[in-house]
């Protein structure tokens, strides 16, 4: 299929089955999203964290009512139960199926969450002229749970969990300068240089992800990450929990220039 | 005198021969520039200096004609002759004078431009909860020179000058978004981490100004500096040039703020 497809039209292939891959490189220039589906009674707690911990966990859209699996915000004709690639449900924390559509388990109850990812802004730095090295080297970028505790929202608590891009100086701050302007896809870099300052001990060893070169006069940057929200929903075992398996995300309809706050 | 006093009255002051020290801390919210004055056939080749080379020569206001000592768009009453504590008047680069009121030496030929200084970023970084380590050690801020060719225009060529503050990364990610907001004052900063990456051989023994600690955790962060047309200056030669003494600057009547491009 070509990565140029339109979002409808790759949800649409989605949902009818002829795509259950990573969305990564696909519909190029719409945001991608995160999947948290909760039982409403577990939604308030959520939606507070999320509205708490912004930076690695940024809303870009929720359903209006419990039940309801439509965000027109979001996309045209978009059913959350069908137009992911790939979804896992949880019970308890405990991972129980990873399948493609979701439709058979839903139910009236259910709030759904839809949270901004790094696509965005690996866009936008790449469209810069920067290298993004977990990019140019075809892998997942490494990610690293810290020491930087979440603020704790009702029964979610957890530390952050970041991603890590290295860089040349001058570049991160380029960096900073065009995350800043993507505030709900986890906006600037919240560290750079010495892991260890985050509870980070061995930089070539990522909790989640894969490790990439870090070339000589580089230092790592880091930014917060939308694993941080699994990791918290892992500690607070909600009964029942739909997400979206890693890296088959929920293609939107809008723009990625539409998230830009500048 | 009271620090607050508003620019006019200071400049009332100094050209009156009531004061003649640094403005550093004085009319606080208000632009303070370096000066820089020369004959009208130096004027081309040092304009297109700094348009080429605005993060160390950011230009936020010139006389409008050869001669001219008033610039009103920077301040009311501004006699760019009498208003300024302390000059420098150089001739072929070599400095021959330092006084304070230049009228006697005032030519129909000469050009004055007024450059961005970083008073006015620290002010913003202050005012954002940062520290900033020259103010809270009341010294000057240390500046090196760099490996850093500036574009050459003209007669006009030298290497970058850079000014440094210490600062935790968190911080210094802020700075870089606080001062992206302020091209006129240097901007954002060029460079962070290891000094000799620009060709700072020891970050203890600055080039112009004093030493500051660095504390653990800290990396030093640098800003493209006021200094850098000063050496282009010196090394360009031109048989006759008005600066400010170091320190002693033009204080305008712009808000800082309206310096901020967002």
């Amino acid at each position: 299929m070509n990565q140029d497809t339109l979002p409808l039209e790759l949800r649409k292939k989605i949902r009818s089955g002829l795509f259950t891959g990573n969305t990564s490189g696909y519909s190029q220039g719409f945001v991608q999203g995160n999947l948290c589906v909760l039982p409403v009674d577990w939604a308030h707690d959520f939606l507070q964290f999320c509205q708490l911990n912004p930076k690695p966990c940024p809303l870009v859209g929720m359903s209006s009512n419990p039940g309801d699996y439509h965000i027109p915000s979001l996309g045209i004709d978009l059913d959350i139960r069908s137009d992911i690639p790939s979804y896992r449900i949880f019970e308890h924390g405990q991972l129980k199926q990873e399948l493609n559509d979701v439709t058979d388990y839903w139910r009236d109850d259910l709030v759904t969450f839809v949270l901004g990812c790094s696509f965005s802004f690996e866009e936008a730095l790449i469209a810069d002229g920067l290298e993004i090295r977990n990019v140019t080297e075809g892998v997942n970028v490494p990610m690293y749970r810290t020491n930087i505790d979440c603020v704790r929202a009702g029964r979610f608590s957890g530390t952050m969990v970041v991603s890590m891009r290295p860089m040349l100086a001058a570049d991160a701050i380029r960096a900073v300068q065009i995350c800043t302007r993507f505030p709900s896809v986890h906006g600037a870099p919240i560290h750079f240089g010495n892991p260890h300052l985050i509870g980070v001990q061995d930089i070539s060893s990522p909790d989640f992800g894969d490790a990439v070169t870090i070339k000589e006069n580089e230092v790592p940057v880091f930014w917060a990450c939308g694993v941080t929200p699994q990791v918290a929903l892992e500690q607070a075992k909600p009964p029942f929990c739909i997400t979206h398996s890693p890296g088959a995300m929920l293609v939107t309809d809008l723009p990625n220039s539409r998230l830009s706050v500048l």
